[in-house]
């Protein structure tokens, strides 16, 4: 038996299943919140100039370029902030610090399911809290009494963003640690990056993967107290971001306008993808992200994520009871956004 | 108390130390075991290339240009390889797969010292089996009945590489699994990665930061069997390696010969710095690395180290009672080397 050696907890994990990367070109893809837009220009001068920099060296292990400019953006100090290969490596980061096995790691769901994954690798107990039909914040979170809680604001693959108030409010009644995952943040209304200066437990991860159009680079940042962050550096890899990637992020954060400008962009054609979904009668929540959630409530959406796929059309559909009812579709370029209505325009509602 | 909330087994973790990055040009930089040389002019060519691809999508999750490649380089089939964001993504992985609270890891010691922060991560029982005179595998490793066993081969910091059979007996006696940690392989005689098509319980780590000079970009590569990586991609962050270091690997892959030309040369470079170590009164145990461990057995080399880099030449002192009698030096250029030398002929032995 192959795999005697490996530990009992993880031999039944399925694992975060990413969305399909389809590997024929001209498919129109909305199934992965990717920005449809390119990067600042200054992102792809920066990695040529970087091609230049002794690539045979390691890579700064504390990131002090990326760290200083992040801090100076966002209005913390550097020791505030640590950079990730990706929020994703972040996430793992902090259930390694913080969930003990059987430790309690409470959520609202549905939500990113990378959160049941890895809390099964540390042997914690997910405590998942449905949301209600408002997508509010449910009460039940706080009657978790959980080691850690995991909130991504806005939500994945609703949209949705609950009300910072809630989020604070859960952070000052709890002893655990709060992470809001705002992965998506660019795109909606506010962020929980004030609360950090208030509260010493709550943690804010962002990531470059969407507003920032670097999804290819592995970028995510941790903003939080210095004393958690300094804990979070001593069990990441000390080089956990390359030299190309920390460039990358450098550049990026440097034209923060050119991605100010791209999520302009997306949030005017989410407001029309949702109009017009809306049209077709499907009932979508106010989105704050760069995708909607397009729901026939009651029904099992299967069928038209299989025929959108034959016609080419990738969009993220989720074969569970909650979510069956659903398709996520991420906001691409108003062309790509066409092309979708109109092959849901030749289905039957 | 504000890390009430991280969990008991980290506060106290003292993390992995890696070795100083210093910021200024001009020094003579032994200390990392970085490879003098620049990577092949086609992994910058494939850079720039890459560049042009559309970085705000994902990259592939299973990585399978530079797996198929590596798998054609290596022997091997496909899915027995995994890539990994730098080796050392991949040793926290198979940790985090074998390892459950309270489960021994067994490694000779003296060895790359992130084993133990890794052990203490995942709340394990380090089995530490000291290394005789002569470097061979200790027999206590076997007896140590671990569910890991980890084998630095070559092994930093000594340079020295145990013997194949011993490896092969060890897996072969034990349930456990056993990792050939390979990263310094390319510098040495041999491989274990023939036993991984005899055994099942032998997984092979390579690094591409040595000997194909890409330790800025952070790729490594798991070689084991099939049903061991498919554990292993389940358990891992689904981006872990961005677009741009896949390319790097994939050109990397394709010109072998680079590769190889720049190990001659550095080993050409290690047999002379070997020799003339020993003619300044060092011990020095026969090298498979790149890097030497120089010795005056009893004395604390501290200030010699503290001397040398007051000059601008930084090598590796590490400061515990085993290792304080030697440094570790990278062989770096031949100009780097003779730098060194004279500085430390002017040393009294």
């Amino acid at each position: 038996m192959t795999l005697r050696y490996i530990r009992q907890a993880i031999r039944n994990i399925p694992g975060y299943v990413p969305g399909e990367q389809p590997a024929t070109a001209g498919v129109v893809k909305l199934n992965t919140n990717e920005n449809p837009y390119p990067p600042s220009p200054r992102v792809g001068e920066a990695i040529v100039a970087a091609v230049r920099d002794p690539l045979q060296r390691y890579p700064d292990p504390m990131a002090a370029e990326v760290r200083r400019r992040a801090a100076a953006r966002y209005g913390v100090d550097a020791s505030q902030v640590l950079v990730g290969n990706g929020s994703d490596e972040l996430l793992g980061l902090v259930m390694r610090a913080c969930v003990e096995r059987g430790a309690r790691v409470a959520y609202p769901v549905p939500t990113y399911s990378l959160y049941d994954t890895l809390v099964a690798l540390q042997e914690g107990t997910s405590v998942r809290v449905p949301y209600g039909a408002d997508w509010s914040l449910p009460r039940g979170l706080l009657e978790a009494n959980a080691a850690l809680t995991c909130i991504c604001r806005p939500n994945s693959p609703s949209g949705t963003a609950v009300a910072l108030d809630a989020v604070e409010g859960c952070a000052r009644d709890g002893e655990g640690l709060v992470v809001v995952d705002e992965a998506y943040a660019d795109f909606g209304e506010d962020t929980a990056l004030p609360l950090v200066s208030r509260l010493d437990n709550v943690l804010v991860l962002r990531s470059f993967s969407k507003s920032f159009s670097l999804a290819g680079l592995r970028i995510g940042l941790a903003i939080g107290t210095p004393e958690l962050i300094e804990v979070l550096v001593r069990i990441k890899d000390s080089y956990n971001v390359n030299r190309i990637s920390l460039a990358a992020a450098a550049a990026a954060l440097d034209d923060f306008e050119w991605m100010q400008r791209n999520v302009a962009r997306i949030r005017a054609t989410r407001e029309r993808l949702t109009r017009s979904l809306g049209h077709l009668g499907f009932a979508v929540p106010p989105s704050q992200a760069n995708f909607v959630f397009a729901r026939r409530p009651g029904s099992d959406l299967e069928s038209v994520y299989l025929r959108l796929r034959a016609q080419g059309i990738f969009v993220r559909y989720f074969a569970t009871p909650e979510l069956r009812d659903g398709l996520r579709i991420t906001v691409g370029s108003d062309d790509e956004v066409d092309a979708l209505l109109e092959a849901l325009a030749g289905e039957a509602p």
